[in-house]
């Protein structure tokens, strides 16, 4: 078994750890192949108004990630022997014990017939009254990492195209609202790089000391909204980078194409 | 064994395919192990004036791209017994298949001991007197696919943070040096995401007709410029990230945190 999932293809989920809050957003592509595409939700959230509020997002073996999260949800309707669940645990931490727990067994129940095909990772979110924003990496295996002042998001699936703008602009003091901007960009980038990771995609938003999402929404394939931005973004980087030809040093250039040779500059090469 | 090397993870080259010409980038990052990283030249470059211009940039196993570079090379300095060479060959098509008959015998000498440790990807560019520019990926079996209007460019090792901006910004009718800049700023956001891709950077353009590099340089570690370009960028990017903000929906923000309660406006959601 890997340590950490490098890629889940069909898949891609990210999360912000804020000082104002925590920001986590998924699409919902899943396949088992290629003639075999459809959406699932990879987004799952619990709240207990004014006590406790929790995001998990999956990535990996669709089976696996289901099997966990009903079982979570069957121990919080049904269970009856004591057992301590995500409602009842006392801490985030706590409760990233309880997911890595049912991450170890249901993943013990399926490792030896999938190998590591059967590989999940989940990221969990939120925050219990008293306590901090936590943020955590849950492995197959039941271990788990958490983010940090150097690491203020946490990635799965396919997280290499929407790395880079985040790596840019998120910083733990990165107001939540930009926090927001930099999720769906970062989204965006990797839809338009990546045509296995697709819309809609689910945002849920946990202000620090909320305890209720703000917001909680699903932004559909056709959203107008969503395209507005992903344009005005294209356009924006586009602007950027247009500004960018006059630093480039003129000798990584090459002559210009265009000017008459009498008029050239000398080449700097 | 793969039919494309995924990634590696210590390489990063990218070449560009333009009207106006040829761009190609490449690090110089190896490893042997984390204790044992070094500088190793990927990019190789060949020229008859006025006649042909050639370069490869390699991917994968350094043994394997080493000896098909060496024995491209010996064939040049050595061959009497009439095979084709890179300077012999009528075509760059040609060429491509001297290229990929090469990386075939070597990888069948190493894949039954190696296995796919010993995939390798060479990146093809150049052009012949009389044809166009040709811009081709070399896999270890010796096939190889074209750069075309549709993808005008060509990536091997860790692509995926470097393949946003690129997406975003080039055409094959992107000007020359728009596309020098458009190569170094995909470095340079892979350079930033990935501890294991490094500089120095290999530089070379070869522009249409032309049969000379124009430029051909290395871009070093503590060069001034480089840092200026990515501090310019970084900076261009936070700027046009910052007015993104107004743009996105008020359903998908957090209401505003530092207002007074008074005078907020309604929650929208």
């Amino acid at each position: 078994m890997r340590h950490q999932l490098e890629e889940d293809p069909m898949t891609y989920c990210v999360a912000l750890k804020l000082d104002e809050g925590l920001v986590c957003l998924s699409d919902t592509r899943t396949n088992a192949g290629l003639d075999n595409i459809s959406k699932y939700r990879k987004m799952h959230t619990w709240s207990v108004p004014g006590e406790r509020i929790i995001v998990m997002m999956t990535a990996g073996n669709l089976a696996v990630t289901q099997a966990v999260v009903s079982s979570i949800q069957e121990n919080l309707d049904h269970a009856t022997d004591g057992r301590e669940t995500i409602f009842t645990a006392p801490t985030m931490f706590r409760v990233a014990e309880v997911v890595g727990a049912e991450m170890r067994s249901v993943y013990n129940q399926h490792a030896s017939m999938l190998g590591s095909s059967a590989d999940s990772t989940i990221i969990l979110a939120g925050q219990r009254a008293g306590g901090p924003l936590r943020l955590f990496m849950v492995y197959s295996a039941g271990n788990f990492i958490e983010a940090s002042e150097s690491l203020p998001f946490l990635q799965i699936g396919e997280h290499k195209y929407g790395k880079p703008i985040l790596d840019r602009v998120v910083r733990p003091d990165t107001k939540l609202n930009d926090g927001i901007t930099a999720a769906l960009l970062s989204m965006d980038s990797t839809l338009r790089s990546n045509l296995s990771v697709g819309m809609p995609v689910d945002l849920a938003v946990i202000r620090r000391d909320a305890y209720e999402f703000s917001p909680l929404v699903r932004i559909e394939e056709e959203d107008e909204a969503f395209r507005e931005i992903s344009g005005a973004w294209s356009n924006a980087l586009r602007e950027a980078f247009v500004k960018m030809g006059s630093i480039v040093p003129s000798a990584w250039q090459t002559d210009d194409l265009d000017a008459p040779a009498f008029n050239s500059a000398p080449l700097s090469i």
